[in-house]
């Protein structure tokens, strides 16, 4: 027969999972409490995963599920050239939720925060008709370090940091480009994360920045499509530009470059390209 | 025929209704930017409101559930005994919420920030098949100062900031007692919120604490039971403790005494009180 947790006994073992807090306080009382140092600006983001939006229990095991759920988030703090350094887990479980389904998606959640550093130091329970997590974090950056979508100029080389076009139904674990994202810390004049694909997020970045983009080269993982590469989400590269006398760090693929012209227009040899990524309604 | 928001069109709205950020970065980009004070600590928090858990469609107007889903989280800042500075909410729209829900969501939602100058700085959108929100707040307090559950001891004082059992579902904009908590800020040994019931709140502080609790006195709320007073969640009252020669503030009603005994054991006229406060599984 399988067996759910009472809030209590999974209070516990996440409290056994995730051992003593590195901050003023964890787990256990009302709030978290961090004490930030001098001259270090915090980033903040917060996203959900929910069950057949996001990911669906069949394909989806649950380590994967925990996995994601962090990766998302941890992207955005990436796309902001930030350190992560703890996150609240919010999660409302479904009746299907057994130990073992929540066991494995603390195992996979864990398992990512520990490779990047961030402590679990706080969250919510409750019960939902479908499972519903959201994942808030927070990361830090030297003060004005931190990369923003609103500040790429015309002349600006426009990168991604890796391949396009992942198939996010098979793509189970995706890796969150931290490492990326401190590379160009102090580099790039603008960046956010791919996780809606490409023709939307440029446009995205572009409109926030007033301006255009010309692309000249579109790098397609093996396997994929261009179309695949142009307008599928959850590829967690990052889009960043550059002045064009900049190196951009190994790794990097050149797509284009920002132009003067109406806010938030992408062209494609020539022609404008529509934005036809994930929207969330 | 009810209308439904897209997400570009709820995003314009949410901006328009929130005005310009005071952080250094606010809603539209990967993640919120804060640049903290020195001497300053930060507390977090994270609370789920969901429909047929938390909140009801036919009970509660969309006013009343937005200003809910933040005065939860506020009441855990109130109950550290810190200033709310900004959130992030998270919400997943049910097919069921056209615009004029949403929008009457946000007014109650935002006229609760604006009364205690909490900014929305961000959060996610998706749909779900019951509405969920979760908020996240970000409050201060000078180091140190955070009040805590897990720091009162023997011979303590046991207040709260006032009467108790209310009808959760009457009691549909519960305030916050951001007031309370910085009035007992550097008196009180330890605080907690009660949300779920005093009878299980003050067996949660007495555990944390490692101490037990002896009740003289509950101060049950006109038109309320005792067992109201004793069992019901979602009264927002601050529970806190303070040395006997400690004057507490205006307003606050003695009920007991911390004593040293069986870590969480909370008895009443002599007997063992069973905590039957609300459990969220």
């Amino acid at each position: 027969m399988s067996q759910r947790y009472t809030e209590l006994e999974l209070v516990r073992r996440i409290r056994q999972w995730t051992g003593p807090t590195t901050l003023t306080a964890g787990i256990g009382d009302d709030c978290a409490i961090f004490r930030p140092h001098q001259g270090q600006e915090l980033l903040f983001t917060t996203d959900f995963l929910i069950e057949d939006v996001h990911f669906r229990r069949d394909t989806h095991p649950a380590a994967a599920v925990g996995h994601k759920a962090l990766a998302r988030s941890l992207s955005d703090i990436a796309a902001m050239a930030g350190e992560p350094r703890f996150c609240l887990l919010s999660l409302a479980l479904a009746p299907w939720a057994d130990k073992r389904w929540v066991d494995g998606f603390y195992r996979g959640f864990l398992a990512l925060a520990l490779k990047h550093d961030v402590e679990l130091a706080g969250g919510d329970l409750s019960h939902a008709r479908q499972t519903v997590c959201d994942v808030m974090v927070c990361g830090m950056a030297p003060n004005g370090k931190a990369l923003r979508r609103d500040t790429a100029g015309p002349g600006d080389r426009i990168y991604v940091s890796g391949p396009l076009g992942r198939d996010w139904r098979k793509h189970l674990k995706p890796n969150p480009r931290i490492d990326a994202g401190l590379a160009i810390r102090g580099k790039a004049t603008a960046a956010m994360d791919l996780s809606d694909g490409l023709s939307i997020d440029l446009a995205r970045l572009c409109e926030a920045s007033a301006v255009a983009a010309r692309l000249d080269f579109i790098p397609v993982r093996r396997g994929a499509t261009l179309e695949m590469a142009l307008h599928a989400g959850e590829d967690y590269e990052l889009l960043f530009t550059m002045p064009p006398r900049r190196k951009p760090p190994r790794g990097s693929l050149a797509i284009g470059e920002i132009v003067a012209g109406p806010a938030g227009l992408v062209t494609l040899h020539g022609e404008p390209l529509k934005p036809l990524g994930y929207t969330h309604f």
